[in-house]
Parts: structure tokens; sequence; C-alpha cells
């Protein structure tokens, strides 16, 4: 049995969208069980032989600021959850939760792992290859340094490595050029250590990437500051729904497009689904000592029983003892870049200026 | 007769594409014509009464260092394309060039709007209610600080107001999250400004916008650092290429596909327009004093036609002198931001730290 802890209160919903999706879930996974963590009120929704209630008195909203979340709240589901994870009682957390608090507490009770100082989360968006691409970090820190984006470079291949079977996985950096004199400071100096890491065979680095290379699959992995990275998906996620919503407009127009509608269906069902950025809910926080994925705060019932499913696949496939193991062998790199001052300076100081 | 300057010589293909766009260009207007500036290697190759060839002999590569476009290439297609501007032989340039250099030397020969530290380069980008939203900086600033991004929102609405009329356009900042504690230092005290200068009546500010916001047209402008408008804008770019081809993969799958394609090749015909890039191609850089503008590096001959017909019609509208008097109506607040020795020294720090 693979137990999943599920913070019920989190996300623009709450336990109107988790519930149902976790009832979902159960059915689909015989040997899942899950610890279903809220505020008591909602205990009655979901009963099931495989689902345990645990009380949570607190609620993190979607605008508490990160310390409020933390120091104030400390009984709140997304709190307790991660807590069960912590205390072995479950195997992974998933939350649609406040992203900025989902981290901040997430790392406070678990920890790093050894070499990380902030953990990420990483995206699986389509790409035109029929694959995925790896993009990190998507929003969970918003001013990321040189050594940030480093340790995300390492993560994320190590994430790739494990999910494809890739030994080498290609790393790019997301910038608004693929000249190495493009874009700001940190993002040159980032590049500088990751043709060092290179060079070391930490790494396998294809070099600068621009923003439609996610979707052109040019590198297994795109490396971005968690800003950028929120607003690249984000926008893109706009666009999807711009063109789905005026396919289906077009489509009902008149009779005659009505007609070519139906005809066309099944392409464009296979078109939307490829693009349907729900069923890639789900995002893992990588860098922390345990399996916590963020569900998109807007999911619908569809979008969060996906989350459901990557969190007990990853539960399932030891993703969090292999992620450790591949990380572990870069350390000794991240390690030597930190013994030199100049360079642990720079990665200190705001570069950005 | 409106005279447009063409740098010749920028972008990847340089005149391959850029001479075969100057005279399909010259028969869609007869009323303008062209300074085409160029390596004179190349004068033979458009021959037209509406046509003259300014000679220049360097060309500004791609990958050209700002510095070394600026300071060692003084006789090159973009700079002598900008002193025709300067020197009012032209009312507009057109370059296809390195982004950076193109700012650099625009803003050396033309010198900034009063009150503007910083040029930025506007796009529209088609949105959900069937208009276009502005978006800006798309890429002329990487590192920007509050006082920049409230500079953009002024020389954004004014554009706004300019092209489409509207009195009091909306403006929004993009952000990772709509609530105002998301988002790094520098987004936080843009909106703060922003904010104040709502209240001072010199701009509709709306709040935060997310990515998607850009394309369900939620607000008329959407402000942004250049760095991270670039990614938005390449990475909706890469979507809407892989959407695009995944269509025309799909209906000529088999007989059945390639009939349901043919019926609804009008509707996917209309919807492939509204999302082609290409149609929008030609973004202002705003706060000079003279109108350029840049095209996308790998446009194609359709794509820097329509670079041209914006410069054209910017030109015709006397979109410069309109700019300019929307902003001088807003630079008395500016002025009285900085004269505040404590948000100064904010503006000028490093606030990403």
């Amino acid at each position: 049995m693979i137990p999943i802890g599920v913070d019920c209160m989190g996300g623009d919903f709450g336990p109107d969208v988790v519930l149902p999706a976790c009832e979902s879930f159960l059915a689909q996974c015989p040997d899942a069980s899950l610890m279903l963590v809220g505020q008591d009120a909602h205990s009655a929704r979901l009963v099931h032989p495989r689902a345990t209630w645990v009380s949570a008195s607190e609620v993190v909203a979607m605008d508490d600021p990160v310390e409020v979340a933390l120091r104030r709240k400390k009984d709140s589901s997304m709190r307790v959850a991660l807590e069960l994870l912590k205390s072995a009682k479950v195997a992974a957390v998933v939350s649609a939760g406040n992203t900025g608090a989902l981290m901040a507490i997430a790392r406070y009770v678990l920890k790093t792992l050894e070499g990380i100082d902030r953990p990420a989360i990483a995206a699986l968006i389509p790409n035109a290859r029929s694959e995925a691409t790896t993009v990190l970090d998507m929003g969970a820190n918003v001013d990321c340094q040189p050594t940030h984006l480093l340790q995300f470079a390492i993560m994320g291949a190590a994430l790739v490595s494990v999910l494809s079977g890739k030994t080498h996985p290609t790393v790019g950096l997301l910038n608004i050029g693929e000249e190495a004199i493009k874009g700001n400071e940190v993002i040159k100096k980032t590049a500088e250590w990751l043709r060092e890491a290179a060079a070391a065979g930490v790494l396998n680095f294809h070099g600068n990437v621009e923003g439609n290379d996610i979707f052109r699959g040019t590198v297994d992995l795109v490396v971005c500051d968690g800003f950028v990275g929120n607003v690249a998906l984000k926008s893109s996620e706009g666009l999807a729904r711009m063109i789905s919503d005026s396919l289906r407009a077009e489509f009902s127009r008149n009779v005659y497009t009505r007609l070519a509608g139906a005809l066309a269906y099944p392409v464009l069902r296979s078109l939307r689904q490829r693009v349907d950025h729900r069923r890639y809910n789900g995002a893992p926080l990588l860098g922390l000592r345990g399996l916590v994925f963020k569900s998109h705060g807007s999911a619908d019932s569809f979008a969060f029983t996906n989350a459901l499913l990557q969190a007990y696949h990853a539960a399932r496939n030891q993703l969090l003892e292999r992620l450790t193991e591949h990380i572990a062998q870069a350390t000794p790199f991240l390690g030597r870049l930190d013994t030199s001052p100049a360079t642990r300076a720079a990665s200190q100081s705001p570069l950005v200026a």
C-alpha cells in the first residue's frame, strides 16, 4: 500500500476540488491509500476504506505572506501534511496551496538535500518531439543567483535521468538569445559555471536556449529563475486556452463550420489533449528530503487527480532515493565551487545590478 | 511621400529577406519611399524609382557585443540608418538587427525623450477579446529597476492611447500571482509606485497580472522587464508553432483526416492567421526622439514587410509627436518621484538582492 498525504484545504477551491479528485484517484489506484488533512467540518465529505482523515485546525490562505504561514499557522493542513511526510506516515504529499508557503514550510519541516540551498519546482511541458521538456524553476524562487541556477541544473538533470532513463540529458539555460553575450549578469555567470560543470563531466550543457526551445524540445532540461519560468508557463497556458476557445467558437459559427468541426473532432481532440496543461498537473519540489508535489492553485478535479497520480508513481518508483543518489554524485563539484572565495562572493552578491 | 530608412544588413538573413520585403512594401504603399542602407555589394539587388541606396561599409553582427557595435562600427548599416533619422532624411527606421545594439545606437544617436531613462520595445499580442494586448519591455532592458518599469508603464499607456483612442487604458504589472505580496522586490516596489501614479491620476493601474492575462486581454497594457517579456513572447511563439505543426501533421495522417482537414481549412486558416506572430512583426522602440521599429531577427520577407508597414503607418499618423505629448503630461509625476531621496535611492540600488 502506498500512502499519500493530501492538503485538502489548499488551492483556489479547497475541498470542493480536492475531495472529488481523491475519490477518483482511489478508484484508479487500488494499492494507494490517502491521509486527508483538513478542517474537521469537511471530514464527512469523503468516506473510503483507504482514506483516513487527519485533523488540522488552520488553513494557509492563497495570499498569506510566507512568514504568517510558517510561523503563525502551525496547525495548517499544509504543515500537518508535511509533518506526516517527515515522520514517514506517508510516502509523498500533494498540495494546491500557496506556492511560497508550501516551499517555505517544506524546507523548514523536511530540510534540503546535501549541497542544495533552495528547492525548485520542476514542470514537464509537452514538446514538438512528442516528449516532454522539463523546466525548472517554475515559481518557487523569484530571485536566483548563479549558485541556485547551477543547483537547479543538477537536480533537474537528475530528475530527467531517473524519469526518462537518459544518462546524459541535455541542459539549456533560458536566455533571450543563443549568443553567450546575451542576458543579464546572473545568466552570464551561470552559463560560465554550467560550462565548468560540463567540462568536469557533471552535466551535459547545451548552451543558451530561448523561450520557443521549450516547445521545440531542443534540450531535455531548461533551467531558469522561478519568476521567468512561471511567466513562460502561464503565458503558454493562456495562449493554449485562447486557441482552444477560438477553435470552439469558429467551429460553431454556422452549419457548415459545425459539420467541418464534427469531422475534424477526433483530430482536434487529440491536439487538445496534447496541450491540455491539466494532464501535466503535479510538479515535484526538487531538493527536499521528501516527495512533495505542487498542484496548480486553480486546478479542477481532473487536474488534481493527475497531481495525485504523479505523487503516487514517484513514490512507487522510489524517485526520492534515486534522485538523492544522482545529486550526491554531483555535490563534490558544488563543494569545489563553494571553496573559492571569489566565486562564492559572486554567487551571493546581487549580480543583477 | 513618406520616407522610411531600412537597415538592409540586419537580422539572421540580411538582404536576402529585407530586399524582397522592401519590394513588396513599395508595391503596397505608393506614397512611401525607402532609403536602403547597406554594403554596396547588394545595391544592385533592388532598383526602384522610390528606393535610394545609401552606402554603409560595416555590419553589426547578431552576436556583436553592444560596445563593439556602438564604438567600433561607426559606419554600420544600423548606425547610418539611424543617422538618417536623426537628420530627418527619413521619418522612421526599421531594423532586424541585434536588439541590444539597435537600442544602444538609437539611444546614442537620437537621445531619449524628457523624463525617460531607458527606451523599451513594445509588442502587440493578439488576445481572446479580438483586440491586442500591448506588452513592454520585450527585450531591450534585461535588468530593470522600479523607476524603469514605471516609465515603461507611462510610455506604454501613451502608445495604447494614441493607437486605440482609449483615454485611460488599463495597466497591469506582470507578476507570478495576483496578490500584492507576490513577486520579487523590484516588482513589489514597482507596484507601490504604480499605485501612487494611479492615485495621482497619471495611470489607470489594474494591479498585478499573470502570464495568461496577456492572452486573456485582462488589461490593455502589460508592463514587465525585458528578459521576462522576451521569454513570454518566445515561449508563446514556440507553442503556437507546435500547435500549428501538429495540426498539419494530424490532418495529413490518412484519407479521412485529409478530408476533415480540407473541410476545416477555412476555420483553421483564420485561426492560424490570428496567432501568426509574423503579422505582428515590427515593434516600436518607445522613449526615443525618433520612430525606430525592431523586426524579429528571424523574420521572413512577409514578416519584415509587416514591420515596414508598421513604421509607415506610425510615421503617417505622427505617432512620435502624439506620444511625446502624452509622455510630457506624465513627466511632472516622474520628476516628483525623483526628488525624494529615499525612493530615488531605492530605484537605483539593486533591489533584487
